[in-house]
């Protein structure tokens, strides 16, 4: 592991590393805060996964993520979204191929070579921080905003017992059913739509559901609110009498403006959880 | 004036607007966060005058300004650095031209055609704004970072009366024996020292000092910490027995991850003096 930045922020430490990872077969970078509690010892951990177009900095930079994790002596994962660099493919559309990646492992040609990007947040990631940093990895929650909303939500439920609460800023909620999702499961996964399933945080929450409470938030005037299919999970998480907190905030848009806005709340929901 | 776009921020809008300057003869783009208590009536307001290379948009996204400015009901206006645009005079280095304003007004060719940043900010953004929201002018207070901490406090001693408070992060302290400022202020205001002393805040302090409170935080591991001369203005703040308070904060450098660490407490400065 190589450290690309280290930043003094809110008495902790913004971080920027990089590593080798099995899963994508490529040099990922990631971003880590660490609250001042973290030189003591072991710290709670929250994942903030990110959206399209996004690498590790967006949400490390504009998120506000820092101020209320130090509050609450948490650190903070800001994952990148895909793999990258030479000989990765890539697609000339911003929501597939490079930061795009869906959280999902591509098992269809050309990405099955490097799309790893669940198998990259689920075990690789994990391995390289506990070894790395003073993180208590038996307290993990999970948040994302957009497509990273729909991995939080797909990853919290798909790994039952790792993760003690999750929320989502907008997340994309029925990927199955929406031109954010159909087109880039059918070009990584394959058009047979059995395997899409485990992916798609609607039918998840049908079939499975989540240990652990639930916050969502999205925005009345969320430009992406169609694609987004906010009303399917919540139908799904009334039928499955999931404990939940969906909330639909007057005015927001799906911006980072609307992410910082509702972070402290995130935040404090995610404390809550690890520190029950 | 011409809205670019506005997003819901904290309960409040975060907008970016644009308008035909007279001082710069340039389309001048700027943000404004306004927080609720704007649509009840006029609420005071905040300059955040930004350091080298950025535009309007770096502090508002990445400051964490929001947060505090809608806790304390203050409005945030975040000014461009310098005209931009055809036919505005640049240089290629990242410290001279476009991005690099120094809020003074240039009188040497070629700068001297559109280089008149003090008066944009002193004169035709006031106008802008008093016309077009519902901002106190009676309550203005102003910050900055690095160039825009430097642009802060000397445009507070230079324009007595106006500013109820002033804070800085990491100003460039005494530009007039800095190459951060002698190669500016020779460029755009000539070789005759006796006109960059108006534009020098450790010799405004000498002379003048200012009529209010000052906040000024500055980070130990500053990487441009020789460039700044923090220790010229804190002796001629002890000289003056100037009302300030002068922070060396330990271990925080020059970036945007400093100024968000102490966001909250410049704001609750300014707070006390707006509301007094």
């Amino acid at each position: 592991m190589e450290t690309i930045s280290e930043n003094r922020s809110f008495g902790g430490t913004q971080g920027v590393y990089s590593h080798q990872a099995t899963s994508t077969g490529t040099q990922m970078t990631f971003g880590l805060f660490q609250p001042a509690e973290a030189s003591d010892g072991p710290v709670p951990v929250l994942w903030y996964l990110s959206g399209l177009t996004c690498t590790h900095a967006n949400a490390m930079e504009k998120a506000g993520a820092q101020a209320w994790a130090a509050e609450q002596g948490i650190a903070v994962v800001f994952p990148d979204t895909s793999p990258r660099g030479e000989g990765v493919p890539d697609d000339e559309a911003y929501d597939l191929g490079q930061g795009a990646g869906f959280y999902i492992d591509a098992t269809q040609a050309p990405w099955n070579t490097h799309f790893k990007m669940r198998s990259y947040i689920a075990d690789d990631l994990p391995t390289v921080l506990s070894e790395n940093f003073a993180l208590d990895m038996d307290r993990q929650a999970i948040t994302g905003h957009s497509m990273g909303g729909h991995g939080a939500l797909t990853l919290a439920m798909g790994l039952p017992g790792r993760f003690r609460s999750v929320s989502a800023f907008a997340p994309i909620c029925n990927p199955t059913q929406s031109d954010w999702g159909r087109k880039q499961f059918a070009a990584y996964l394959g058009e047979e739509k059995a395997h899409w399933a485990a992916h798609d945080a609607t039918l998840l929450m049908q079939s499975k559901g989540f240990d652990g409470p639930i916050l969502i938030d999205t925005g009345t005037n969320d430009q992406f609110g169609d694609l987004l299919r906010t009303g399917a999970l919540a139908a799904a998480i009334a039928a499955k009498r999931q404990d939940a907190i969906m909330r639909m905030q007057k005015d927001y848009d799906h911006s980072y403006f609307f992410v910082a806005s509702f972070m402290e709340d995130h935040m404090n929901f995610h404390a809550e959880a690890l520190y029950a």
